[in-house]
């Protein structure tokens, strides 16, 4: 039952934030009435294996579940789906290649929105997890129209004191934690001459945003909800009426 | 890929109902890691022909759209589905029996919570859309111990003027008079002599809760929520370790 315009969300990376997107979604839609929303179907199955303990060589690789998610989706109908999980991004060739359907990258989708803020070389800070920084996912990304973003990083006491613990603070709930220890995080790219700070982990824009933050910021998972909705709107357009695709 | 333990959402009515769900799902789970919580799958498909209008005759059936976003949970791997809508349930029957999937229906979950609060022969108000309120879709709902649950319903003037209005200002996210509304409403139910009142839309707990309701609320939303976790709970007991029969 494949559907053109049908998102699917492969979420439960953690499954807060899988909420967080689904809420951005809505967010990016322009609607007075429920039948205005874009359809989507969203897999959260959370029992995927630590991505960060993966990549460290701690853990077994996630790839396989996350495979298995996307061919739920897939089986549900869904004709492109998304990831709203940065470090989750490490796999994501495999994990497009086993799955053979269109994806949307959340790195590209906040870079895109980066450059918008801070300039095409302009210096820019970076919240995620370690294993989303250490592999260079963000720093070693070019955008489609070439960038020389002078990325700053946590050092590595301020990823081992206030990011992970950030992270980990709002994965168990404790989200006042998590917002003091990632703003304080946020605060030191600022002193050392970040002008805006790219929230790559979807953990992060839970309890982070252009509110509270101490600088602007990039919410990558706003990012990703703005182009799957500009995404099913495309489709939309191309299979006529809203949603008639998607009506038995 | 039908999988023992995997919780199938019947959403998009509307879809900010179904964030709400999702969101009740989580805490209605004790968990410290992403790993903890209960695998879903989810279908936001809000191109459902509108409930109320067609149980009004205004309208087509949303029971062909329901089957049809049924059928892609199932497809996915789903083992039970729940619908975070009230007003669905006038089509519960037919759907169970398209579906041929067990299901758990959200009136037998919230009047299980309803006696908790008010005794089996309590006075309970009822906030719920026209057509659940005019259906009799809660107080025609037998309780598995029975019960002589004493029924307070918003007058006419009140269903058009405050509870109607109130929904469809919460459906196109004017959550701040959605609220002002729905307390007005349940206000009076609590004038006329109720001592709780059901949230039976699940529009209605988005905006009214235990905190700011003028009365005890009976949220259904959060009922179906918890119902759901024990169920997923008591599959995965039955199913070994956590999880372990969703990982491929």
């Amino acid at each position: 039952m494949k559907s053109p315009g049908l998102l699917g969300v492969l979420g439960g990376m953690g499954p807060l934030a899988t909420i967080d997107f689904l809420h951005k979604l809505l967010a990016a839609t322009s609607a007075t009435m429920d039948q205005d929303h874009v359809p989507v179907v969203t897999a959260s199955i959370p029992q995927v294996p630590d991505r960060t303990a993966a990549f460290r060589g701690d853990g077994v690789s996630p790839l396989p579940a996350m495979i298995e998610s996307g061919q739920r989706l897939i089986d549900a109908g869904a004709s492109l789906i998304v990831v709203p999980c940065n470090t989750a991004h490490l796999w994501y060739e495999p994990l497009r290649d086993a799955l053979a359907i269109p994806m949307i990258h959340i790195v590209d989708a906040a870079l895109e929105d980066a450059i918008a803020v801070v300039g095409p070389c302009g210096h820019i800070g970076l919240l995620a997890t370690d294993a989303t920084t250490a592999s260079g996912l963000y720093v070693n990304r070019k955008s489609p129209q070439g960038h020389a973003l002078q990325w700053l990083l946590p050092t590595a006491s301020e990823m081992i004191e206030l990011v992970m613990p950030g992270i980990s603070a709002v994965k168990s709930g404790d989200t006042k934690r998590g917002g003091a220890l990632l703003a304080q995080a946020a605060a030191s790219l600022g002193k050392r001459g970040a002008t805006a700070v790219v929230l790559g982990c979807t953990e992060i824009p839970i309890v982070l945003n252009s509110m509270n933050a101490p600088l602007p910021v990039i919410d990558a998972t706003q990012s990703l909800a703005r182009r799957s909705v500009a995404w099913a709107r495309s489709q939309q357009a191309l299979n006529g009426a809203d949603g008639a695709a998607l009506q038995g």
